[in-house]
């Protein structure tokens, strides 16, 4: 693998340095008017907090949440022949269709919620027609990274502009908040493995059940992250080569989502497992896309917990969810835009008439006439 | 304290007789539903525990959270001349204006969300006028609970049926959920009191610092909830004698409006530690209501974690909010609501064409046509 000085990754760098931290003044003002509204100071806890985040990444208070997308990228892992996937590799086909029609959990839940759908087919194995679908495949799959590397680090730098590209066109096309989620049967073997490399930890620190496998199943999934990082030994600070070595076009692309919303300003939704692992190299190719990550459901994956400390991001719903996809962006879309409502039309105490020479007047003992 | 074999309390045990538990046969055909949608099983979490529970309350699969309500109960508390609470009396009755305002937290998220917000005055203390509160007051506030019972048993029985008629005119109304919250400087005092003689246990283990204390306020907070409990001895067998001499009029109200969502067939929203507080005695009352209760957010009050074990209410929300006035609710419906939809919209392994012939054909290497 070479250190790559091509065209196509001196256009990655350039986006990357297009990225700029989020507007530490419009943080500030926020704060300022959090502490302003009529409530305990603290009272709305997280909601608080969101609201400030995304103020820094508009650099206006005055945010609506009204265009919302979530991203899919879909993709087949060649490692899937090892046995570590409790599903056929069909199921990323299927489902890939499936998400564009409403039918899977992240389809209804984005129909319901009248979000965008969007799902980027950058590497399904199985050949199908699907006009709904963005046709970006890079490959058949990636290949079996338990014997070679799963792509080369050329094709790993497409895969992310592929997600950079995304998000472009979402900023085109006027999206206010962006979710990332993914298809791809096999990549918590992925995750895990890119997670393990990432954080200097073993296959059994990182390494959940997926989609539900079974003890044997299980053993064999940590023998294979472990077999395949002893044998690429990717070098833990280029996150391209340990994406191009043991991750998947899907965490690639995803990876470059995370990097395009933070160059385009937009806030952008990491939800789940795998989404949390993109979102890490997101940041350690582009530590200023930090500030545009808002966090969603806590994932069961056992790699969770370590990905979010590392990225800062305390998830707030607590609904149990893994079933990937993206499937929790559409709620937590609504926590933010609540989050949004809040700093935006909330009294402060002074609009709520609370404050001292009001209360000495009702001490007075004055009967209070307000007319609604 | 009479044993209170009044009109009224028999009308209050009418209306208890009424609630049927849910219906186990609808749950199970929700359970069977939610196994053959295609995904991995209980991959979408809470998300299919609340679809069952809903559809054990409105006896059918497809459930539309369309018309949502918040109930407030807002009242004053004796106990407020102990020292007890960081705010002044007078927020209570300046916030229930502001609640149908939309300008406190709870009203700002109703507004945003489309939720109709619905104020009972049950004893705020400080007289005013506002006509789009509805008015039910009992007193200007309760007596102090440190020195003599908060009410009479007649009066906690009053509050418990203006509970009761709140609930009746939701459903009159077509309200499909409903959620409960309330306004009174002081209730977090009330509620430790209510709580601790119900769960058996002292005050320090039920009570937190409400709006913010300080040490010093805290430790008179449960000085005070402790003096009154060994100064009443209320039989913690009988939750009308507990509220009546150590509760609130917004407590006893809440409790009567989720017997009355019970009786009415009306999925409510447990929100907050007073919420809690008031299911608890419900349910106590009438232990067919527990299957009408629906988690919001996790309070911070630390006697929540403890009545949330008592009624089996896993929250979901994380969101570090400790705001009261119900104001989890809005959130918490949207949740709901798409669990319904995820039960009523998303495509079994059948409509997904994820069975066994499809992936013979599959892996047969056959290529595959779907148009969108």
């Amino acid at each position: 693998m070479t250190n790559g000085n091509t065209e196509r990754e001196d256009r990655l760098r350039a986006e990357i340095a297009k990225v700029c931290p989020a507007d530490r003044e419009a943080m500030a003002r926020a704060e300022k008017r959090q502490a302003e509204l009529a409530k305990p100071p603290g009272s709305l806890g997280k909601l608080e907090e969101i609201s400030i985040r995304i103020a820094g990444i508009t650099g206006s208070l005055h945010n609506e949440m009204k265009s919302r997308r979530v991203l899919v990228f879909a993709a087949d892992n060649g490692v899937w022949e090892e046995g570590v996937s409790s599903a056929p590799q069909s199921v990323t086909m299927a489902q890939t269709i499936n998400l564009t029609k409403g039918l899977t959990g992240c389809g209804t839940l984005c129909e319901h919620f009248g979000v965008d759908l969007e799902v980027w087919d950058v590497g399904v194995k199985i050949p199908y027609r699907c006009d709904a679908v963005i046709d970006r495949r890079i490959a058949r799959g990636t290949a079996n990274l338990y014997r070679e590397p799963a792509m080369t680090r050329d094709n790993a730098v497409r895969a992310i502009l592929i997600g950079v590209e995304a998000a472009e066109k979402a900023k085109a096309d006027g999206v206010d908040i962006l979710g990332i989620g993914e298809m791809g049967i096999g990549n918590t073997t992925t995750s895990s493995a890119v997670l393990a490399v990432l954080a200097g930890t073993d296959a059994a620190e990182v390494t959940g059940r997926g989609g539900g496998l079974t003890d044997s199943a299980y053993a064999r999934k940590i023998e294979v992250i472990d077999g395949a990082i002893a044998l690429h030994r990717p070098d833990p600070n280029d996150p391209i080569e340990v994406l191009a070595k043991v991750g998947g076009f899907d965490l690639a692309a995803m990876c470059g989502a995370f990097i395009g919303a933070a160059a385009c300003r937009i806030p952008v939704v990491v939800d789940g497992f795998i989404s949390i692992v993109a979102a890490l190299c997101a940041v350690r190719l582009c530590p200023a896309a930090e500030d545009y990550l808002i966090p969603s459901h806590r994932s069961y994956e056992k790699g969770y917990v370590l990905a979010s400390r590392e990225l800062g991001l305390d998830a707030y719903l607590d609904l149990g969810m893994r079933l990937g996809e993206g499937s929790g962006c559409p709620i937590a879309f609504e926590v933010v835009s609540a989050a949004c409502a809040v700093l935006d039309h909330m009294a402060t105490f002074e609009e709520a008439k609370i404050n001292d020479d009001y209360l000495t007047e009702i001490r007075a003992g004055d009967s209070f006439t307000v007319t609604p």
